[in-house]
C-alpha cells in the first residue's frame, strides 16, 4: 500500500490542523475498517510502559526517600534471582520427565518387539497416543493459552499488547505438563519455545505476587503489579527460558534483546544477564546431581547440547560456495515453512478449531498416529546398510543393539553386520536424532535416499503439527530439517572434494543454522545460540555467513515465523522500523474513518462521564485553541486517570477553587509526543489539576 | 546533588508556563555556570540523529521512488562490506607490524646479550625508545586526536557529541602508525582500543567519501554525509574494530550495542553483524595466508586468541567462593585503577600537557625508559627456579632458550636447568605474557613473589602510561593485571584444595575478566569477548558470575573507565538512565540561569537575523499563545533550517503571500518532543512555510 493510495493524504499542512473537531460528547464508535495494518481491534489494550510524567508523579518521586529506592532495587534483583532459579528448575523438570517418558516408551516398545514387530508398533502408537492425549487434554480443558509456541504472544506482550490469559499460573502449569506430553509423545515439535513461555509465565506470576485465582497472593509483592515492572520481569523470564532451553545464557540475553523487546531499556541488560547466569548455574548444578544414573533415563541427552568440537575447524575457500548455497536453501525452505504454517494455521483457526475441544483432541491424536506410523514404518521399509569397515573406522561401534540411541543402530535388519540409517534419525528422540545428524567423522553413514525421505516426511509432519492444541516449539524441528539437508549437501561436497578435511556433520550444523535463519530470521541471537549449543566457536564466521544469506533470501518472500504468527493472531505489533509507505502518512491517516473523541481544555464532569460511558476509548486528546482560533493538541489523557480523578470528585467540590469553575475539571498538559514515522505514540504526559 | 538543592524547583505548574519570556531579539549569552552535569560547553555540538519530520521531508519522501531507496540500501551494505574489509586489513597490518618490530627488537637484544648484558639493556632501551618516539612524534605533530584510547570519544560521538578531529583521515593514519610504535615499543598499553577507533575512522572517512583535506573526495558518496548515516557507519566501524582486535565478531556487535550506542536502532543490528562477519573472514583469510612463516615474526601470536581449552572445565561448589573473591578484588582494583587514571589524567591535562609537544614527547620517552629498565632489570634480579620434574610433567620443555617466548624461559639464570618465571611475563610481548599467565597444566610455574612484583609494577606502569600522547588501549593491560592476581588466587586455591582438577590458568582468566569488569563495567559484551578470545565456552557461567560481582563492587566507587574518561574530556554524555535527582527536575532547571532565545509564531526576518547574529544557539523554541494568553511551545527550529530559509529569502518576497505578512516568515510547527526524565530533547519537528 503506497502513500498515494491512502485516503486523505494531501501532503501538507500541520498535523494538528487536520484533527477531527467533533464535539466531545457525541458518542463515536470504531468503524469496521481494516486499517492499514490489516488487523482488527479485538479489545486488546496497549500497555503503559513508560512512566507517566505528571506533576503528581514528580511530587511523589521527590517525597520518596533513598530507602524506598533501595528496597525496590533489592526486590527487583531478588525477583531476577528467583526467576532464574524457577526457570532453571522448570527446564530441568521438563527435561527429566521427557527423557524418562521417552525412555520408558522405547524400552517397552523394544521389549515387545522381541516377540512381535506388529505388537511393538501397537505399543509404540499407544504410548505416544497416551502422552499426547495427556498434553492435549490439559491444554484444551485447563489452559487453552498454553497451546502453541508462546513466543509470538510473548513477543506481542513485550511490544505492548497483552493477550488474555497468556501469563497466568494455569498457563504455566499447562505449558510445563503439556510440553512433557507432546515432546515425550514424539510429535514433530520441540520443548524450547514453550520453555521461553514458561520462563515468562514464572516471571509474571512472581511479579503478581502469586495467583489471585488460587488465593496465593502476597500483598507486599504487589509493588510490581504495574505494566512497566511486569514487562521487565517478563523480559528476564523470557531470556531465562532461552538460557535454560539451550543452555545458552548469552543467547538468552540476545534473544530477549533482538527478538522480543522493541522497547528495550538498557537498564535491563544487566538484570537479564544476571538471570541468565543464574539459570546456567542452576541447570548445571542440577545436571551434576543427576550424574551416575540417579535420574533414570535422563543423562546428558536431555538438554540440547551437541558437542561437535570434533568436526572440521578449517575450511577451504571453495567451500564457501556450498555453504552459501545452504544459506539460500535455508532461506527458501524457511520461507516455504512459514507460508505453509500460515495457511494451515489460518485454516485451523477459521474452520477446524471452531468446532470445539473434541475436534482439537481428535486432530492431535490423528497427527500422533501418523507420526508414530511414519517413524516406525519408514525405517522398517528401508534396506539396511552394511557396517563400515572396522579397519578404516576403528572407533565406530557397528551395529549397536536396537535399544541404544547412538549411530549405526541395527533396527529391523536382516543381517547382523548391518545398520538402519533411517532408524537412527527417525525412530529416536529428537535430541538424539540431531546428535546423530551432527555427528562428525562418520562419512557416508546416511544414504541420500534416507535423508531425502526423512526430509520430506519430517518437514510435512512439522508443518502439520504446528498449530495443533499442544505446546509446540519450532527450534528442534527446524534444526532437524536443516541438519538433514545440510548433511545432504555435505555428502555432495565430500564426494566432490574427496578431501578428508570436509565433514558432513559440520554441513549439517550449518544447514540447521540456515533453516532457523530462513524461518525465524534472527541473526545475532540465533548465531550465539547455535555456537553455544554446539560448543564450537571455530564455526562462528561460517554460521554468520549462512544466517545472513538465509535471512536475506527468506525476507524476500515473507516475514519471520514469529512475526507471521503474531499477525495471524491479530496482535498489533509495532515493528522496529516503519514501512516505507508510512513515511508520508500523518496520524490522521492512521485514524482513517474512526473518530477521535477529544476533550477541550476545560471540560465539565458531566461531559466527561458521558464520554466515558458512551465510548470504549482509553485515551482522549485534549485540545485547546491558539489565539488565532486554530486548535492545538496539548496532550492526551488516559481513561484510567480520568476515573481516578472522578472517583476523587468530592475533593474538587470541597476545594478552594475559583467559584466559576467549580464542578469542572481543568486539564493542563505538557506535551510529550514521541514520533515514529508511522504516527504518534504517547511517551508521557503531564496532568495538572488547577 | 539532590533535587531539593537545585534552584528553581517549586514542584508544580506545567513546564511551558515557566518559559523565559525574554523578547527574542535581546542578545543572551551563556553564563559560566557549572550546571548540574558538571561540564562546560566547549562549543561542541549535538548531532541531528533523528529524521527531522517536516512537511518538506514528507513531500520529498513521497517523491522518491523505489529506485532511490534501492540504491541507498545497496550503498549502505557496500559500505558495511568495505568497512569490514578495511578494518580487518588494518588490524592485520598493525598486528604484523607490531609482531615484527617486537621480534626484531628481542632478536637484536638477545644477540647483543650474548656478549654483554649491559649492552643488551642499552639495545633494548634504544629499540623501545625509537619505536615509542616514532609513535609520539606522529601523534603530537600530525594527529593529536589519535592519542589515547579513542573509545571515550567514539562513545561520545555515538551518543550525540562530535569532538573535533576525532574521525579524520589523519587521525586514522596517526592511530595505525602510532599504535604500532607504542605497542611495539613495549609500553604498558594495548592495541585493541585504538583498533576500535581505527575502525570508526575508516567508517567515517568512507562515509565522507574520502578526505576533503587531501582532495580525495567522491561526490556520489556525499549522500552519507549527514549525521544519521554517518553515525550508523561509525557504529559499524566500531563493531568491526572490536571484531578485528579480539577476533570476536559477536563480541564486536555486542560492544557496539552495549558500550557505545545509547541511540541504538534495531535496523543497525543486522548490518553491524554483517560487518563483523566480514572482518572475521578477512582476518582469518589473511592469517591463513601468513602461515608457514611468510610474514616474518608474525604467527598465531599476533592476534590475541588464547586458547585455554586445556584448562579446567568443571568446578566444585566451594570454588565459587574464591571466584567470587576474584570478582570483588577485580571490582576494587578496577575502581582504584579508574580513580588513579582520573587523577593523573587531570593533572596531565591541567599541568603537564599545557606545556607543549616537547614536554609530551619527553614524558613518553621517560615512561618508555622506566618500562624498559623495569622489564629488563626486575627479571634479572629474580632468582631462577629449578625446572619441574620431567617425570612428573613430561610435556613441559624446560628450560627454553631465552630467545623463545614460551613458558619456562631461561633468562639470566646461573644454572642450566632453571628458568626465570618473571622474565616469561615481564620481558616478553604482552600477548605472549598473557598466554603464559593463562597457560594450563603448569601448576607452580610462578612464585607468589614474582607475581606480586609484576602485579605492583605493571599496575603502576599501566596507570602511568595511560594518558600519554600515544595511542593506548586498556584491554591488554587490564587482562595482564587481572590474570596476575587471578593466578595468585589460583595458587592459593591449588594449595588449599590439593585437587588436580583446579587449574591456575583458569583462575588467571577469571581474574582478567574480573579486572576488566571492575574497570570497564561492561557485562554482556565483555563476557562474550572473553569467551571468544579464550575459545572456551565451558567457563561462561563463571565469567558471568565474576563480571557481575566485579561490576557491582566497582560501581560502588566510581563510574566505568570510559564514562570517567568521557567526563574528563568534558564531553556531555546522555546516560542511559537519568540519575535519581533528575526525576524531580523540569527542563527549566536544566536551563538554570541561561536564557532561552525564542521566536514567536510569526517572526520578522530582521528579528531572526538579529538573533542569529547575536547568539550562538543552534535551536530556538517557537512559542505561541493560547486564547487564554498563556504561552505554549509549539516547536523548535534549528539554526541550520533558518539559514536555509533565509538564503531562499527571494522566494518569500516574490511569493503570492497575503499582503500584510510579506517580509515575514511564519512558522507552524507540529510538536514532537521526546521526554527523558531529565528534561527534553527534540526527536523531530515539523516546519511549514505559509
Amino acid at each position: 500500500m503506497q502513500g498515494k493510495d491512502m485516503p486523505g493524504v494531501n501532503g501538507g499542512g500541520p498535523m494538528w490542523k487536520q484533527l477531527n473537531n467533533e464535539p466531545p460528547d457525541s458518542p463515536t464508535h470504531y468503524s469496521d475498517d481494516e486499517l492499514m495494518l490489516g488487523y482488527r481491534d479485538r479489545g486488546m489494550e496497549s500497555l503503559d510502559y513508560e512512566v507517566v510524567e505528571s506533576v503528581a508523579y514528580r511530587e511523589d518521586q521527590a517525597q520518596r526517600g533513598i530507602w524506598h529506592h533501595a528496597s525496590y532495587v533489592t526486590l527487583k534483583w531478588t525477583f531476577a534471582l528467583l526467576i532464574g532459579i524457577g526457570t532453571g528448575l522448570a527446564a530441568f523438570f521438563i527435561n527429566i520427565a521427557v527423557e524418562n517418558f521417552s525412555g520408558w516408551k522405547f524400552a517397552a516398545t523394544f521389549a515387545v518387539m522381541k516377540h512381535s514387530y506388529f505388537l511393538g508398533l501397537v505399543v509404540y502408537i499407544a504410548c505416544n497416543g497416551a502422552l499426547v492425549f495427556s498434553s492435549v487434554y490439559i491444554v484444551t480443558q485447563f489452559a487453552p493459552a498454553a497451546a502453541g509456541s508462546g513466543i509470538p504472544e510473548i513477543k506481542a506482550y513485550l511490544n505492548g499488547v497483552d493477550t488474555p490469559g497468556i501469563l497466568l499460573f494455569r498457563t504455566l502449569i499447562g505449558k510445563i505438563l503439556g510440553s512433557i506430553g507432546s515432546v515425550g509423545g514424539g510429535l514433530a515439535l520441540g520443548k524450547e519455545g514453550p520453555l521461553v513461555h514458561t520462563g515468562a509465565c514464572i516471571a509474571s506470576v512472581l511479579g503478581q505476587g502469586g495467583s489471585t485465582k488460587y488465593n496465593a497472593n502476597w500483598r507486599w509483592l504487589r509493588r510490581f503489579k504495574n505494566d512497566r515492572d511486569r514487562r521487565d520481569l517478563v523480559t528476564c523470564g523470557c531470556a531465562a527460558g532461552v538460557a535454560a532451553a539451550f543452555r545458552s545464557p548469552v543467547g538468552g540475553v540476545l534473544f530477549a534483546l533482538e527478538e522480543v523487546t522493541s522497547w528495550w531499556r538498557s537498564q535491563l541488560l544487566w538484570r537479564v544477564f544476571f538471570t541468565s547466569a543464574v539459570v546456567a548455574i542452576v541447570v548445571r548444578t542440577a545436571m551434576g546431581w543427576c550424574k551416575n544414573g540417579k535420574c533414570g533415563h535422563f543423562s546428558s541427552g536431555g538438554f540440547i547440547i551437541w558437542d561437535i568440537s570434533g568436526g572440521q575447524d578449517d575450511y577451504s575457500f571453495y567451500e564457501l560456495l556450498p555453504m552459501a548455497m545452504l544459506g539460500a536453501i535455508g532461506g527458501l525452505l524457511g520461507a516455504l515453512f512459514n507460508q505453509l504454517t500460515i495457511w494451515i494455521s489460518t485454516w485451523r483457526r477459521n474452520v477446524l478449531h471452531r468446532q470445539g475441544n473434541r475436534v482439537m483432541i481428535i486432530e492431535v491424536l490423528l497427527v500422533s498416529l501418523i507420526t508414530s506410523i511414519l517413524s516406525f514404518g519408514l525405517p522398517m521399509m528401508t534396506t539396511c546398510k552394511p557396517c563400515p569397515d572396522p579397519a578404516k573406522y576403528p572407533d565406530v561401534t557397528c551395529p549397536l543393539p536396537s535399544s541404544n540411541y547412538g549411530n549405526y543402530v541395527n533396527f529391523f535388519c536382516s543381517n547382523e553386520n548391518e545398520y538402519n540409517d533411517l532408524a537412527t534419525i527417525f525412530f529416536n528422540t529428537q535430541d538424539d536424532a540431531i546428535r546423530n545428524l551432527f555427528s562428525t567423522n562418520t562419512p557416508n553413514e546416511y544414504t541420500t535416499r534416507s535423508l531425502l525421505t526423512f526430509l520430506v516426511m519430517f518437514f510435512s509432519l512439522a508443518v502439520l503439527t504446528f498449530g495443533t492444541a499442544v505446546p509446540s516449539g519450532q527450534f528442534v524441528p527446524g534444526i532437524m530439517i536443516g541438519a538433514t539437508y545440510g548433511r545432504l549437501v555435505g555428502i555432495l561436497v565430500v564426494n566432490a572434494s574427496r578431501k578428508n578435511s570436509v565433514d558432513e556433520g559440520t554441513y549439517a550444523l550449518l544447514g540447521a543454522a540456515s533453516f532457523l535463519g530462513g524461518s525465524m530470521r534472527m541473526t545475532v541471537s540465533l548465531c550465539v545460540i547455535m555456537v553455544e549449543i554446539t560448543n564450537n566457536l571455530q564455526l562462528l564466521p561460517l554460521i554468520m555467513l549462512v544466517l545472513l544469506i538465509s535471512k536475506a533470501v527468506g525476507d524476500a518472500f515473507n516475514n519471520g515465523f514469529y512475526e507471521e504468527q503474531v499477525k495471524l493472531r491479530s496482535l498489533p505489533l509495532l515493528e522496529s522500523r516503519p514501512q516505507r509507505f508510512m513515511r508520508t502518512l500523518a496520524a490522521k491517516d492512521a485514524i482513517s474513518t474512526r473518530k477521535v473523541v477529544q476533550f477541550s481544555r476545560v471540560s465539565k464532569v458531566s461531559q466527561i462521564v458521558a464520554v466515558l460511558r458512551s465510548t470504549d476509548h482509553n485515551g482522549f486528546p485534549v485540545v485547546d485553541n491558539l489565539d488565532t482560533g486554530e486548535p492545538v493538541v496539548i496532550g492526551l489523557i488516559l481513561r484510567s486517570y480520568l476515573l481516578v480523578l472522578l472517583q476523587a470528585k468530592t475533593d474538587f467540590q470541597h476545594n478552594s477553587l475559583p467559584g466559576d469553575i467549580r464542578g469542572q475539571i481543568s486539564f493542563r498538559f505538557t506535551i510529550y509526543f514521541g514520533c515514529l514515522d508511522c504516527g504518534i505514540y504517547v511517551l508521557c504526559h503531564g496532568l495538572h489539576k488547577s
